[in-house]
């Protein structure tokens, strides 16, 4: 009895050269949060080992103004990573960077009336110009423009094409290289950044446009009919995390029995519906469950929901992601040498291809 | 020069009988948090106080499976607040308990896998009945069926015509009463939640719908063309906060000098654009600026956006919203005794009455 | 065995006038951290109800610059709590208020090289003029320079002289009302402080006094030998909820077997040594359990410790002091009309009466 | 004007192979708390280029039992720091580990009433034996009846002779080694720890020793006045930091004009005394500014009391020391090669040596 108690010591560091994802998997024989950043990289290590898993991404805050989005990019390109949720603000920031024209080093501590009459913008210690950003809304207005008024797109359509519109101009964005490598991006709240603005300008110039949530999770909820099993990473709360949540357990009557082979969902005692939870999570957030939100609550919250599966793999650690995304990140360039086969989610592109 | 660093003592705190009202005007007299507490009430009561002012309430987190939702239903009632926006928790948990269904007592440390095989959903310390929670989602989805399919709805307009079908059934939730009151609600990422399962059971038993996150974005923005000055109150942050901020820069060129009488803008350096930074603000988190988040920034950052008015008055209390709200909102009510004219949003529910 | 769970509802709160102990007993039948206010202040209750019991409240941070030594005083002054475990700066910044000096309100957003060349020392968004400080410091050297210089003090000791000393000048600080009432101040860091600054001036005018941390310790844990039970409530973590909890298990085992009637302490298995878990805790905090630190622990964490007993009752609220301390004794005052009966603790001052 | 707003851009990351101090480099041209990781590694490294300089580090919470303990042995080997102020914890729980016995890898979401039995130390997701503790406090004793009885130790030189009587025993804890290379500890709160046990065990054995809190604070001052500058690093907050900080301000009239050639302190305005702000100073910490306290409060607040410099280099990183501190030691030791001249304080232990 006692001896379960007893598996695995904990390891004193030594300090001495090596590699980040040496130093990474002695973190993980420690404890308190160092010990979870280690074990979020063996997680997200075995999901890339694993068959028929769709790895999806939440993705929150404001990470491109902090100089993360290439990261992400890496992340599409290597496709460690299928699917995208996203803020609007982490698909459309980093095109200012992607344009050229880029953010800086500031400080937190300024006055911001000051930053306000020299026209910057400010992300707790990053500045951007105003006029930079209007430029990238412009570009973004460019391309509405280009868009059908007379279709009913989901955030997950328009960002492919939009991302396709981009990578032909050359501006490297997560959009675009998400298009170039087909990983759909999701944007529930879409509406809610520099889009919205777009959308408007768009509308003032008598093309306006249709972008329906109901589609949206609609497609979304598809991913979870086609796949074996589900992985998922969440950067941050908000609404990326619970949108990717509802994915394992909005499945239809109707579609249940058509999923792929192996695939087995589990059948709520009070209600006629299957929930198809989680098989791995990582969650990398700053907020903490006391407070009874989502962004901050553990992993075993969701197993009550059915959402994560109760012996699935999960790591949460409770860090800012400017730490702890580099350091996931170069651990798994070193760790994972051979390439991923990743799942064709082409599918959900058909109706705007 | 150093007299301005001496205005008004901290005065200690003497323990005997008094109103909530006057405990918190005595809390405004101390420091720390318990300071921003006091003030968070001062900032509010001025709001009422205000001719010309819209009140917006941005409203996050899952707070009606936590007692908190006829709190805004009073608000709502009392025109403390004109516009909420929310997460779709706060809209539609809440008709969990207004059917009759309730929710209990329950803890953070519980076996949650246990929770799951007793089909109990955790919120934190609260727990839900799985069958209570798809009642409501059936209700909803009654309630969808009642909607034409030809027609482009916001979420605002979906909300208004829901609370009203609610109302008629006496079920006494936040939007039926914002429906009976004229209040609009926004909720930005509305399939995030039980709405989204409610508009796929609608779509697979053949009554899709469409819910445009433009046409909201759009009606959103128009409320703040139409009124002289706004005042935000945050409960939370995420999208409900990021999205209430917008209305006070996205303002279309073309609409800029139909402004109501005493309206006054300022322009742009860099751009051809004007912005209505809001004149009051108070935020209730529990997440911290250091995060570079959103949902934790200081209402300064918000200042160098031009999103609120360097001299406005404005409160940040870091607290549990389950602890400032209840204190914040009967202060109000001991304080504040004369009705205010509140402004009619009428015009916004046009196109759905 | 699904019963279990759904004991109590959570009752939404409904705004109306009420008592402050009426709206916090509306909290603890909600969630989150309001729920845990309300329970704070049944856990403080059922103590004051209990035979007995010695209340040990941990007291730690800059409370008494924030305004809250008064709240201190009229525990003190109720027998509300038995034995102060303190910073020095609780019970040092206090005296400078005491003194008729006080503090300001400041802010937290200013440029604190400014206020250096002020001379005024800021606590987040309190300024304190270093002169008056320093008027504080030399009041205490005085005192210092009456004291034996052939004697070891415990801090207590010396608080307690010292206490006597003020009360006789008609400064009612913290330590002067604790005097008259026979409540013990423990300060196991009482260096770090300005306590720390006027043993040096006392030193450096030739009069050196010694202040034992051994004896300190044996004094206190000497409480725990003559008390049935104990209940302790922490404000903030840090030295003194760390000091406050060994009270629990240093009980040396010559006198384990000389406790008071009714004392029952629990045999360790794997030592010859017995425990005796405290049977009531309240913590309010704003740290996290997820650092690992003791500050932000869960009171369960020192259930395996034998430090707190596993069946009593407890409550942690994650906020900040300066909101919970206030509301909890405002609402015990409106609560607690009979007189408790507290333990006689006057044996610790028999060496310096 | 604004130019002084745009001097150094975000560089957006790009995972490829590099060393752990590279990457950290790039984090210091990111932003948020990843910027402030790569920043405090740039701090440390120009403290250990600066001449006379003497390095403190402040050592809270329990750290040594998480697998830290080697990483401050070496940093004291290489001189990286020149004094230790510690919590009790952190130079007693290290020696369990030094003995042989060790820390297990456990899990902070366990039935703590069930690891009491099993006669388990919980230390948040670290499980550590009573018994092996117990080990530890005998051998403490052991050390402690070597002791004199008629003479007034400080907790440094206690430690010290603690520290050489460990290292003769082939015992390398903290203790050991800062003995060894003659770096001393100061530990405010002693008593508050296994020391305090150790204490009334060698008392009840009737060796009772006094540690004196007087004459800690007068040696550890006196560091204050043989150095030109200071260099502090706070790994958590509490005792070992508030304590460190005051070796800035408790400089008294009588000493002030000895101090080293080039040293130069600040007079207060309204006090006839000096101040010797630190020139350098690193807060790691998991605390926040907003609730006044010490542990998490700005660098800035500090530069109001003359604490910090206001033009020295500083940098505040909020994170878990367990991810921190690992990482920015082992950047250190890629990128410092050259030997350090460390300042001499074996004057400090010349009453014990």
């Amino acid at each position: 009895m006692v001896d379960e108690y007893f598996k695995r010591k904990v390891e004193a560091i030594e300090v001495k050269e090596k590699s980040i994802s040496q130093l990474l998997a002695e973190m993980s024989r420690t404890a308190y949060q160092g010990r979870k950043l280690g074990e979020a990289v063996e997680v997200w290590e075995a999901m890339l080992k694993e068959k028929d898993l769709t790895i999806i991404m939440g993705f929150s805050g404001s990470m491109s103004t902090a100089g993360q989005w290439k990261i992400v990019n890496w992340l599409i390109e290597n496709r460690f990573i299928d699917v995208l949720v996203s803020t609007g603000a982490n698909v459309s920031e980093d095109i200012v960077d992607a344009m050229g024209f880029g953010y800086w080093q500031g400080s937190h501590m300024v006055n911001d009336e000051a930053l306000l009459k020299a026209d910057i913008n400010r992300y707790y210690d990053v500045f951007g110009k105003e006029s930079d950003y209007r430029k990238m809304e412009e570009l973004m207005t460019d391309f509405l423009l280009t868009l059908r008024r007379d279709f009913t797109y989901s955030s997950m359509e328009l960002l492919y094409l939009f991302g396709k519109w981009l990578s032909k101009k050359g501006i490297h964005s997560i959009a675009a290289v998400a298009a170039e490598k087909g990983v759909p991006i999701f944007c529930p709240a879409i509406s809610d950044s520099a889009y919205g603005e777009a959308f408007l300008m768009a509308k003032n110039m008598g093309h306006p446009i249709v972008v329906d949530s109901v589609k949206e999770f609609d497609q979304f909820v598809g991913i979870g009919e086609k796949t074996k099993d589900i992985g998922v990473i969440y950067i941050g709360g908000g609404v990326p995390k619970d949108f990717t949540q509802l994915i394992a357990i909005s499945v239809s009557p109707k579609t249940m029995d058509k999923g792929v082979p192996g695939r087995e969902g589990f059948k709520r005692k009070s209600v006629q519906e299957y929930y198809y939870p989680h098989k791995y999570a990582i969650q990398i957030t700053t907020d903490s469950p006391q407070w009874g939100g989502l962004s901050g609550c553990t992993l075993e919250e969701a197993v009550s929901w059915g959402k994560i599966h109760s012996e699935g793999k999960r790591a949460v650690c409770y860090c800012d992601a400017t730490i702890a995304l580099p350091l996931i990140t170069h651990a798994l360039n070193e760790r994972v040498k051979t390439k991923r086969k990743a799942p064709d989610l082409s599918w959900l592109f058909s109706q705007v291809m």
